[in-house]
């Protein structure tokens, strides 16, 4: 790898989250699949908001999460994404950068507003998770510097994007640029509904230009449709450089043509909040990699960063993750 | 007391909060007055939250915050202030209501922002608040309706309305009109900088229309120009009915003309962010007194939803408020 200015850029939905507690009884009384993220329109986003409890407001989008947590190790991270020039767009935007992260994708001026995304926490920890795209659907990929693709050592994309249409050529015109200057494609595949929307697609990106591959157990059954974790396991083994699979408190496994590391899950003392755990977890491994490290370290700094952001409310890192970082080193 | 729709009525100013860990450094550099609330203006507020770490945002305003405290308690409660119709004021405006709140003043069409408030949390857990009060300061005598402040008991009236001078008229009419159908009225001191600029004011109204008086050690020190706490709960006895001063950790005293209760503050595991202990407090004691509670039983409530507040980060409950009093009981 080429000397690079930028450790990890991330492309993805910008989008702030509305945090509430709430009983199983709401998620199932709107039709929402728990512990899982469904897309709503503007009407439905207002209806469900009606009935929910006071929320707490917070920067979030998967992608901008796991760029907060890899600033947060030390790693120089960017992030591309779209907010509307209205609230909640400055606030997305001050925290971002406010977090160590450079973000200079221009705010639409007009249109719908900043997305949002409104996240049910379940007494069981489990996020149940309702999102209203909004201006997040105005990413192009005239929003995508090629010059800061190539600066890049590791260009992150999530299948999010995948949804919004002009998004998902944003999201071509990265893969361009970083496979163009020799630099590493990352994808995660999100959610296992986002991997049924775009299977097909998601299979030819992984066969093609992805280089390491995020899904979690799930996810990564739902791509081949198989009948277990081991068999999708081995279905996934060479077509991507790196496929990282994470399974919650069983830890991840690191695939590759002639490898597979097993790595357990870091200690959690109480699970809070499961919102962000796949985010951290590839902030983790995505800081690891940037800085060399050998793959089972990669595992284990992305099971740290996880481990601390579901001990609390919220999907973005509150403690000193550096520091974390360190004790592993 | 005749019967009553509403147990308590909040009129304050509408605020949203804006929470960050911040070291001292950042609140010695731009001149706050460290554990208090400094008034700024736009450009100040751009100044203060360049610099600021990512933030977390939550509905506040003292007054509202001690509104939703008494209804998790169990009270009836409403509340009158003003917000914009932006993001932010529709944020205030749910908030609110979904804690179980009644809140019908119409949200300004045009002008200034919904007011905001940067809470600085130091490593020491005390909040440095920075407000910009935007559209609250439009909050006008009109927002009061006379026969919901005749259908409450109790109307809680916060000294920062003192601030915007269309708020003060529209505390004048809450007091004119409270006062006339015979309920209880209720005022906060809410800072002692406030007494500072409002101190022979606040002096008649003590003298005059206010029932019941809440002021930390600090704010009713400041009020008569005491040289000690004792002093003060002196000058303030038999001035209005009822005089609750709180003490922090030393807990709270409640004087009368003929009595003096004396009640310790609640046991607190850990002090995580004292915003909105003051708040809180009254809140509790509100509750009790609207019920039909003694006065030592009032301060206790008081405490136990103090203590609950400053044991997490953020200015509202957290916890079942209902269910911790009920052991009260």
């Amino acid at each position: 790898m080429s000397d690079a200015a930028i450790d990890v850029l991330g492309i993805g939905n910008a989008i702030v989250d509305v945090l509430t507690h709430a009983e199983d009884g709401l998620v199932e009384a709107h039709g929402l699949a728990k512990g899982a993220m469904t897309l709503i329109d503007a009407p439905r986003a207002e209806a469900i908001y009606s009935v929910m409890g006071p929320g707490v407001e917070v920067s979030g989008g998967s992608c901008a999460n796991a760029m907060v947590g890899a600033a947060a190790l030390g790693s120089r991270a960017a992030y591309i994404g779209k907010v509307r020039d209205d609230q909640l767009g400055r606030i997305f935007a001050h925290d971002i950068r406010a977090a160590g992260v450079a973000y200079d994708t221009p705010p639409a001026p007009d249109g719908a507003p900043t997305a949002r995304c409104l996240v049910l926490v379940t007494p069981d920890a489990q996020r149940t998770m309702a999102t209203y795209l909004g201006a997040s659907v105005e990413l192009g990929p005239e929003d995508v510097d090629p010059e800061l693709v190539a600066a890049a050592r590791i260009t992150f994309l999530e299948g999010y994007l995948w949804d919004p249409p002009r998004a998902k050529e944003a999201f071509r015109a990265a893969m361009a640029a970083a496979g163009g200057a020799g630099r590493t494609v990352a994808l995660t595949l999100s959610d296992p509904f986002c991997v049924e929307r775009h299977r097909s697609e998601f299979r030819e990106l992984v066969d093609g230009e992805v280089d390491l591959l995020f899904a979690n157990e799930e996810e990564i059954v739902s791509l081949y449709e198989a009948d277990s974790f081991d068999e999708a396991a081995e279905l996934v083994r060479g077509r991507c450089a790196i496929a990282v699979l994470t399974r919650s408190a069983k830890g991840s496994v690191v695939v590759t043509a002639n490898a597979t590391h097993e790595v357990p899950a870091a200690h959690v003392e109480q699970v809070v909040d499961t919102t962000g755990a796949g985010d951290l977890y590839a902030a983790g491994f995505l800081h690891g990699l940037a800085r060399g490290r050998d793959l089972p370290d990669c595992a284990r700094l992305g099971s740290l960063a996880a481990a601390e952001v579901i001990s609390h409310f919220g999907a973005r890192p509150e403690a000193d993750l550096a520091e974390a970082a360190g004790a592993l080193a």
